[in-house]
């Protein structure tokens, strides 16, 4: 790199050549944090490390980084932490430099505010490409969302369905999603597109512990939109039953209620 | 935002809210430099309009940015800029601020060393997703490139070549693909994945002075490992006659060698 530029003024900051800026070669975890901790810490390093493989990204030190973490969210009773891992620097062009050095960012926020109506879904037009390289793992690449995301205005609406190129139900912008029918669970398969959430594996192991029949598979909207109970998870929200896809109406049922009970405990001491 | 860490120390850098680094939100151009100019600047600032269009980015001010570029290519002969326009910065959340500053950076950096081999590609295994969303655009959402230019180390193979999830030919990791056969010349159209290289477009142009018959669409591989002449582009190496795919040869024939002519003016005086 000869010189660098930052909105008119030269800029010799070399994180701007950070890979993660340039292409997105990263990946991230949103986190709960409660006192001081991250009650989900080690699932989350967990798929951090899945991610890592995938990308060809050499991981942290995992008491490096636990240090850090612990050192930032320090005397927070409940916030959130973002953890964002790039390849680190390179200089121009795709390939992986063979001594990439990874950085490490994170962002603690105050925890957001409870939603106080009923949950509404907005069905996005914005539909998830299909790529088996990339599905599954939380990466940086997520201008799919940015662009669903961009299509309510609506404070009334929390969340937007998004679905494959085929129009098969995959989860939502920030969150996956179930939905019940006959005393049996239904969620996407991820193979293809789609984020695997820490809250959608509890929610999986859940159903075991409670007998619950769980499938996952690929379904057109229309199977979902005849549901008897729809909910979506993250790890910020654990479990929000839907009201409302549009303007049809769910009403909160004995299964969402039995897993929101289940696992109500996991941000509690 | 309450605080943020970057690598372990404490960082009030508001720039790590910078939307390029969290979600790929942003577009870049690599052009060439020719005596402190940009010959192709009208084709790329085009591009890079019909970018900010898409992703709904609020457009830099035109005459800004070409002070800005000339204030950093003056002196410079021959080289490469690099512009990297992001939405700006923002807080948690996929939602576009509704107040959002784009960022941008640029970037100068030496011209690359001409290759003194025959053009050698390699057909990569990671295939490009379809997304009309996000197709023909040059966003920063790039690790699908990243993971193909990491299948070869080999540095006989100049490119790879990529094809979308149907198994048809699409473009190379950072060019842009043509052959031909009995005459005529073929590339891929890109209205579900590919970026739409300048030149590529000069090259369609080109067909038209010189009389060539063009034909766009979606072909099979095998389809194009038939052809006569094949060749790549991009704004930097302009044509390139590709010689081999894997261990099959290919000469460099009349149609290539009558588009290299027409456009070795470009960065010519």
């Amino acid at each position: 790199m000869l010189k660098m530029m930052c909105n008119g003024r030269f800029d010799d900051n070399s994180q701007w050549l950070d890979r993660g800026l340039h292409y997105g070669d990263g990946l991230f975890e949103t986190m709960a944090v409660r006192d001081g901790g991250i009650p989900l810490w080690n699932r989350h390093w967990q798929r951090l490390q899945q991610g890592c493989q995938r990308l060809q990204i050499t991981s942290p030190d995992k008491a490096l980084l636990e240090t850090e973490i612990a050192t930032l969210a320090r005397g927070y009773g409940q916030a959130v932490m973002k953890l964002l891992l790039t390849r680190g620097q390179g200089e121009r062009g795709y390939r992986i430099p063979a001594q990439a050095q990874p950085n490490r960012y994170l962002f603690l926020s105050s925890w957001p505010d409870p939603v106080n109506t009923a949950v509404r879904l907005h069905v996005c037009e914005t539909r998830l490409g299909l790529n088996p390289a990339l599905a599954g793992i939380k990466h940086l690449n997520r201008l799919e969302q940015v662009l669903a995301r961009s299509e309510w205005q609506d404070p009334q609406i929390q969340e937007g369905i998004m679905l494959d190129q085929n129009g098969c139900v995959i989860e939502g912008t920030m969150s996956n999603i179930f939905w019940a029918r006959q005393q049996r669970l239904y969620t996407a398969e991820l193979s293809q597109c789609g984020v695997a959430g820490i809250m959608r594996e509890l929610v999986m192991e859940a159903t075991q512990t409670l007998n619950i029949s769980i499938q996952t598979g690929l379904w057109p909207l229309s199977e979902m939109m005849q549901a008897d109970e729809i909910f979506i998870t993250n790890s910020l929200i654990c479990v929000w039953p839907v009201r409302y896809i549009n303007n049809k109406e769910y009403i909160p049922g004995p299964i969402t209620k039995k897993l929101q009970q289940h696992l109500q405990h996991l941000y509690e001491n």
